[in-house]
């Protein structure tokens, strides 16, 4: 993908782009969760690390941002300050941005533009020094000359600066190959190529999450009449974040768009109802929608907005983007009473959450047939859907975040420190029934769906976890190996997850940490041998004199479907 | 108060108690909120500071806890993770620590028991080695022969342990007065005496704090001819917090009682309608409690309920205490709707929140005719709500604690860093039209009662509002003073309070910290002039080289009745 990007850039003339963002999706009320690869250090750190590999190979400049600790604002407000000590820093915030700025070697980094509570007295502040102006009009540099003359600058600071910004003018080449645009006529075949659509639609296939599904999924498209596309986010303009350029989200594949799409040389009847605005709580439209839900197959698609950049500025109502923070994780105005609406007259409604970060409804998930979570899609967005609902593709993608029951029970991220989720769950029921509990009094302290969650449309079974050696020093390196079987009649892939947990530590570490994965492609009851090694250098803490260490102990080694999907465990001791 | 506790543990032959409590309710779904003294390093410093002077004074060791930064633990869980930067410890949870332990001599501390995440580097941890093993059963100081036989403990850890009792212990004198109980027919007179009990009344009054009051209060006790108490939390019960002795939630004067005994002799009628109960959502109390209401003047009480430790160890339901966590902070169960029921029916209704910590039902704020919060009482609790409610005592409580409008818009302490809380906020009204703003999307970042407020029976107007030097030193001792004036025809109390913003720093500091406050009872129509002198030496930060400075330059005085309540503002300069 991100070799994709590169080529269309250059294109283009630019040679420079702001991505890959590695900050941890920790805080989910902030608006710039959408930008995040997850919650996790390490699969932020994988991605990241692969994100920069990919753009600089064809010699376009990352920037990793936003460093460091940027993602868990208080209040979840854009630029409030982040809560974290030096040890919180290094174990859960630097390590993605060490796999991405140095094992990848990008050539540039932003630093994060919140209050700098952390660090406080670590080497950071001055690795992030800033050498180059973003634009936007301030023009600051243009004071340099006078602050250099008054004394204010000092000469070396300004040094510093250019030679860190020639140093990667000298690593991209540009002194050797000044960059240009592509002559206006190869562009037809240098951007939005074939190749480019193709891989949109299969990439953006693999991130749908299916959270539910009593068996009405996938939907026989030789069987079904006649389908109702319902919801306000389903037709008429795309769900892409705000970093977009203007008005790109009228161009793409709309749900309603894809699903028309697959059944365009059929006899099966595909309709829209739009229900409700994303923005209000007017229900006129619902007598309509209620009615189209009747007769028909379902699939109603809501969930919350962005716009991009340009619109944001000037006002438009969005619930998600660069300084659009939200107070709840909740769908909006009449959406739910929509969903409402129409799982009482339709018991095979498939629920579908767009969005690009976290919406919660726990009462959707126990009441819809089926529930998918779509976060933003590329523009293939309604083909890619189709592809999953219809089973053209069995749904592989994992969770890169936990989903909490609602706002008041995150954060939820899985690797919490050890004695650090106490459970004991109350609850209040539909019929108003309470059973009252201390962790919380009414609600539970873990997530509705946990981190590296997904289902498929078949069942896999793990088996025969071994581990090539179980005493271990700190520089070897632990293959992990087990057998995945494919139990169902249909092809599918899944991803098999390996977490660790460092047993007795000398300081207290995460409940347990992601260290590795594979995604496995399975015919129909295909069995694999799956291996998955384990650097054990990456194990260590950063112990109470601030050194990294890999301690002596058990390591357990976990491997399942998500983090609460554990199937099978068991240790090596590093001596 | 502190001094009345200590005489009658001693009496009871107690001579060390487990109090102050100077932690931060900055995490108001956390269970323990209720034993602090509130959001305010400052404010939390002073109280613990006379409170453990004044029980000491009288030979009982206070133990200052817990050592440090328990507040805030992540997810609100008790014993959850406290994630904060050194700088963070030192400027926001040491300095409450520093006043009780150090400035005031406190003989013993207790260390907090959330994971350590704070602090990191800092010196803390060795200063909070335990020495004192808490009483429960499990007696690991049984192990401390055979530990130190193998040699897993060292002899010097032990000596320093033992050193630092046998300290307190000389401190306090135990080696030439041993304590012993005082005689049985003493303790009539040391406890439970007619000066605690006043004491007690007149204590807990000054803490209720009068949130809205649309002239509906003070209720004329002359006129008023019919007074229907309703709600569950009115009566049966006294709400005390968790650690209190087993039952002894059914002594004590409650609201009913209280309102019952002022018109004893009287013809008013005082009656009393439950509604529902605490902990479900059961109706079928509603048709009394409304017909009773239609007809009265009414105060309703409600609210979220504490246990005895005891009985919350036995797993009856309850909404705060130790390892008692909520997710959200608003009422439970069908005590919501019996508000809802009431205020239809009686425009004339006085709320009244009884709660350890935070309630926020912000459309109660809207549309109440009063709205009154009690926090955890003494045993006059009715008496002195009574005392408020019909004006014998003017109310003079603030808050201090920010209440926020629900969960998802918390933290809401005031004093947040500099740049940290954009309020561009929206709304969702109650006939569905909504508002679309930035932060929140749909709500506003602003509390909706900020840290300081409270309301009067009369207004008071600030002027004149001066400082005594301009240009100061870090030495100084810097004196504004104010001419405060009460502008009514009732006797009344204002709290004068002073914040400092730190203009410009070489550090982020806070948008503005609590320095000094003066309670001050003025006659109807009286002015007064009070001074309240501002140390310069607490007005430092700690800066990246991780030392205590105070800089030069611009400091703020704002004086005001509340955080948001700012009045006047000058400055002065540090040179």
């Amino acid at each position: 993908m991100a070799e994709m990007i590169a080529q269309e850039s250059l294109a283009l003339g630019v040679n420079h782009l702001f991505a890959p963002v590695v900050d941890l999706a920790r805080e989910l009320r902030f608006g710039r969760v959408e930008e995040m690869f997850g919650e996790d250090p390490y699969l932020s750190g994988e991605l990241g690390y692969s994100f920069v590999k990919g753009l600089q190979k064809n010699g376009v400049a990352a920037t990793v941002k936003h460093f460091a600790g940027f993602g868990t604002p208080e209040e979840g407000l854009n630029t409030a300050p982040v809560h974290g000590g030096e040890r919180e820093m290094r174990r859960t915030y630097l390590p993605a941005f060490k796999r991405a700025i140095i094992d990848a070697d990008a050539w540039s980094v932003m630093s994060a533009c919140h209050s700098p509570e952390v660090p406080t007295n670590s080497a950071t502040t001055t690795a992030s020094a800033n050498d180059v102006e973003m634009g936007g009009g301030s023009f600051n540099y243009r004071a340099i000359p006078g602050l250099l003359e008054d004394g204010t600058l000092e000469q070396e600071i300004l040094d510093t600066a250019v030679s860190r910004i020639l140093r990667s003018k000298f690593a991209m080449g540009l002194f050797e190959n000044p960059v240009s645009a592509a002559p206006q006529e190869k562009w037809n075949k240098l951007i939005h190529s074939e190749k480019a659509i193709k891989l949109a639609r299969q990439i953006y296939r693999e991130s749908i999450v299916l959270l539910e599904n009593n068996g009405v999924l996938p939907i026989d498209k030789k069987k079904v009449k006649s389908i109702v596309v319902l919801g306000p986010m389903a037709h008429g303009f795309m769900n892409y974040g705000d970093y977009v350029v203007y008005l790109s989200q009228y161009r793409g594949v709309t749900p309603y768009d894809g699903i028309k799409n697959l059944f365009k040389d059929t006899s099966t009847k595909v309709t829209y109802a739009q229900g409700c605005e994303r923005w209000g709580n007017d229900k006129s439209g619902f007598p309509e929608a209620i009615a189209a839900a009747t007769a028909a197959e379902v699939a109603i698609i809501v969930g919350t907005w962005s716009r991009d950049q340009q619109e944001l500025w000037r006002g438009f109502n969005a619930t998600t983007g660069e300084h659009v923070d939200i107070h709840n994780l909740n769908l909006v105005g009449a959406q739910a009473d929509l969903v409402r609406g129409i799982l009482a007259v339709n018991p095979n409604t498939v629920v579908v959450f767009s969005s690009g970060k976290p919406v919660t409804e726990p009462w959707i998930s126990a009441s819809a047939a089926a529930l998918v979570q779509q976060f933003y899609p590329s523009e293939e967005d309604g083909n890619a859907l189709a592809d999953v609902l219809f089973g053209s593709y069995n749904p592989s993608g994992k969770l890169a975040v936990s989903i909490p029951r609602d706002v008041g029970t995150s954060p939820s991220y899985y690797d919490y420190q050890k004695g650090g989720r106490f459970n004991s769950p109350g609850a209040v029921y539909e019929n108003g029934t309470m059973v009252f509990g201390h962790q919380y009094v009414l609600s539970s302290s873990l997530p509705l769906y946990p981190f590296g969650f997904g289902r498929s449309y078949s069942t896999f079974q793990f088996s025969n976890v071994t581990v090539d050696k179980t005493n271990v020093t700190a520089t070897d390196i632990v293959m992990a190996r087990l057998s995945v079987r494919n139990n169902s009649t249909r092809d599918g892939t899944e991803v098999v997850q390996l977490y660790i947990t460092d047993k007795i530590a000398s300081v207290v570490t995460p409940n347990m940490e992601l260290k590795g994965f594979k995604k496995v492609f399975l015919r129909a009851g295909e069995a694999k041998s799956v291996g998955i090694p384990v650097d054990v250098k990456g194990l260590g803490v950063w112990n109470t004199r601030g050194k990294y260490v890999v301690e002596k102990g058990e390591f357990v080694v976990a491997v399942g479907d998500s983090a609460e999907g554990i199937k099978s465990s068991l240790s090596f001791w590093v001596g």
